[in-house]
């Protein structure tokens, strides 16, 4: 079976590998798609995250996966061969204090796909064959395997906005349009906010996050003020998903949130200068979001239920063998949003 | 301009009145759609509700309103002639400690439309033409007179809704598909309950139940034991809306509950013999829900953006004239979800 | 060693059992004070609890317990011979959907001491050589045996107490004082709750209220109506700990409710008739409390710190040959608050 | 009667003013103590608050007070010639759209003592004779006029606290330990935190919280790496007090802190850089807390209770006439911890 494997920056390629066999808990999965995730960019146009986290072995990218379960180890129950499934990259040690509170996304000995932070590095999930952990497995029964590798980045987005509380008929602002903001503007619209305006420097994103149901966009490159019409009475949307990671979208967008509201914080962006003063005097809450744990299985849920349709975020498939035209394409979001491989 | 009042049980009439001029921050109101509410029918087949709400004097009827502004008083804005309106019955002080708490259903001066618990009592609101204050309206713009009515009962269901916290993924129970069962359902819906099933003693409400999304409906008079395959692990649910005020729904779902689970209770039954040991055992939270305020304005917004489609509850539309058949119609639950009554 | 078995009802036998070793992970306990608990009582004087609950074989007695170390099983670090610790009863599976959720008191697979819930019976800690997980072991170094064995009913009141939510300056109710009820005045004190009104319906528990804290105490048997002064303005109190497990103590209760109250309820006492309608229209939230877990830790700290004084509440100290005695006092809340058993 | 205004930077003067009657639902009060706060500092050494609060009129400064009854205005009842109140600065308007929310501390209308915010200023409470409205004074019986002078600061951290939800048995670290760091640990400790460590850049102020109940202090500046003791495990602390203002104490704190914790932020210091992928990777949430309302009320309760002692706080007491002195010796943070002025 092949996989991609990154080595160094911008030196990705497709190796052959063995096949293994599924043990007790856990089944063979022939993979179907997988979708580029920004971290993924960061390994290949960068060797790493920032400073720290620094490629030092070749890795298998990839965590936004799906596939069709190809055989079952012992003991496994409630999934059959041929089933379409969405593969959670996330398997914490569920033994760990973390673990043990219930906050899995903090296990101490966390094993997410693809990941360099740990050494040995934990290798990801592009690739033709895989063996997985049943619990990791969520039936995907009428979903295309695409949409069934987007409920990794959509379960990012229902995390937070799970942790951000009720949003029945609130006003929402979402600062960064690219594939987690534009899956903010669905999860919000699946918990019942009623306005949910966007911003981005950049109007190709833009246009997505319009077709899947933002109540208004602006460009803040091309309309820098844009948010100075929300200023009013101290500020107008109840909650705001920060998804760019730059301090400017989040210093912008202050003065626009009312007193009390809430600041997801999704984006990674490093140290960020912030208001710090006026976001005291309004009392605002800056939540940190990271990954998901729980959500996946509700991600699922809510496309096969019809409540969040990613299909039009999408916007290119690749075949394997042009893994790294995928990567190219990608890194350019003027004309990307969320492109995905397909593995067999 | 004519008004339905009142009198004892039973005894409904259809009077004159005359017309008044709006205020300074009032309008007047060409009033268009009213639906019936159980507290309506408890007064005009009990002549009041339970022991100490009785009627002592002649009253308007009616809080569930929509109309079309006909005349604005002094210094209001936001509002032209011939807007249609939906009507918020809630009137509180604004004064008061409640309300300077933000407490607004709670407030100590409450003037709620077609309420005996005060004297004199608070006149209601099923007449040709109303004056209210500019801020009880809501413009409806691209609602019916009959959508913009079911803003009342609906906003009944976001509070409950909000009050539940997130919902995004939840498996929510509803036990009585009254019309605040089936609202209920559509309330959880649009907070992103992703299953949503309805118990009741009859078939003719769960069938409009199912209409407006519920994901499974048992008739637990026919089938006294259907919750019962949601018992496994200690229970199933994480939420119950609570809205048949009848005792034996409530302790037939408590098995059915997951541990930490809430119960929404809305239903309004007087006493009941409750499982408590239990409850205590899985540490459930039963939290009242009464009226709404800011939930109003919610309601209208969720109907205009399609959210919420309240118009397969609409079950009969009446004339003016035919009060008293309306008010007989809406008290037989096997025929009737929410008949409204027509003012022009 | 010896231990303290019950039969059947009224059958309590101390009888001889061989010392075991401890294993890895495991210490052994030279066990030092143990408290005569309310579900001990049961057993000793029904033979059970309810009619679900009843001993179907001899069961050791106790889960209020301490002890001196007296040998460490391989791997234990953080603990010597002869320190003194509380020993929790709280044994969770840590593997069970609930223990994963960190929500440990709902594990599936239980082993809390001391219950003839599951069969066969959970032994209890009543005796004067126990191996247990040193997991389960806080130091409670500074404090008297008897003090450390108070760590497990102050636990119960913590959780509850938690669980109420933020308590600094409310006024806090507790219907009830037994040993549970006087708990619950020290933790809601040591919360920061500035009134605490305390009632029952026989004087001298009220009295041990008094000496750990209470502002005000009222015999409601004396007096049925002492409640009524606190029923201005919809209702005085922000919180009630309900400890009696009598719906007459609750029903009473809710009129002093202030609107959206919380009512943690810890006393079990099977189905209660609750006045719903009232504490629906008043938003009144009544949350279940059962058991602890993290608190366990948090009791012996608190009491460490001097922050919590249970050592009034220990009425009576017994010699392990007395255990009858023991029983027979602790039965009459007239005359014991808490009854203790020592060991050696 | 005399008033202390400042008129620009460093020029302060203690002025004349003709005596003033209470109007209906007000009082007039003979003021005895007044706290200088950071607030008062910045007009009394730089002239205003950073570059938007600037003085551009003469303004009597102070909002730390109490006084003694002079007289009563009409209709006022629950006061009395005589009684030591203190006096609440907070005076929202109860009209505006967060009054109405109970977000008082947000009123679009605040009128709080001594504010160079809006223009006219709002005066101030640092004279012998004011005139309040009733609802503004709470009774301070038992407590000394400097003790009651401390209401203010202490309900800015109950606030805080209450903000931070519950603390029993939690880990507190509290960064700065001016007034408000020390009354924090007062409120942290009043609030049930069993560990409350704090940090300053000097050893004087950090003496002071040792006093009030500090389980530990550490110079930063003596010793940088003082909070790496707390890392392990992803972290230690629940709970962060930031009180400096200063965006490298904060820094700092991130890795102490547990997955999840609570930072709330009450230090004013302009903008901040902050490790915010570090905070979000952890789920941090940072929460503003500004002023207070109806904490006011719960801060005499807990000094009357005895619950909390601020006395050893209060480092200096001046004469009015020694108002400069008074200034001077506040703003050297090596010898003053809270000075007070008496006005009679």
């Amino acid at each position: 079976m092949k996989q991609i494997v990154i080595h160094a920056e911008k030196d990705l390629r497709i190796e052959e590998q063995e096949e293994a066999a599924p043990g007790p808990g856990e089944v063979a999965i022939s993979m179907a798609a997988g979708g580029i995730c920004g971290s993924d960019l960061h390994y290949y146009n960068h060797g790493g995250i920032g400073d720290t986290i620094r490629l030092r072995e070749p890795m298998i990218l990839g965590h936004e996966v799906s596939g069709y379960i190809s055989a079952l180890g012992q003991g496994v129950s409630g999934l059959q061969e041929g089933d379409l499934v969405a593969v959670s990259p996330s398997r914490p040690c569920g033994q760990c204090k973390y673990s043990q509170k219930g906050l899995h996304n903090h296990c101490m000995n966390m094993r997410f796909y693809g990941s360099a932070m740990p050494f040995p590095h934990i290798q990801g999930a592009f690739r033709q064959h895989l063996i997985a952990d049943a619990s990791q497995c969520v039936k995907a029964t009428g979903l295309s395997a695409g949409e069934a590798a987007m409920a990794e980045p959509l379960a990012v987005c229902l995390h937070a906005a799970r942790r951000a509380g009720e949003l029945l008929g609130k006003s929402v602002l979402i600062t960064g349009s690219g594939p987690i903001g534009a899956l903010c503007v669905l999860a919000a619209k699946a918990a019942g906010a009623t306005e949910i305006v966007v911003t981005d420097i950049s109007d190709a994103p833009l246009a997505y996050a319009q077709t899947v149901g933002a109540t208004r966009t602006h460009n803040t490159m091309a309309n820098p003020d844009a948010l100075s019409a929300y200023t009013a009475d101290k500020g107008h949307f109840d909650v705001l998903f920060e998804c760019s990671g730059a301090a400017p979208a989040l210093a912008a967008a202050v003065p626009a949130l009312a007193p009390r509201a809430i600041i997801m914080q999704l984006g990674l962006g490093g140290d960020m200068t912030l208001p710090v003063q006026a976001m005291t005097a309004k009392e605002l809450e800056l939540r940190g979001s990271f990954r998901f744990h729980e959500e996946f299985a509700t991600a699922v849920q809510l496309m096969q239920s019809g409540m969040v349709d990613v299909k039009p975020l999408i916007s290119h498939t690749f075949k394997l063998e042009d893994a790294v035209e995928a990567f190219e394409t990608a890194s350019d979001r003027t004309q990307s949003m969320k492109a995905q491989i397909m593995f067999s």
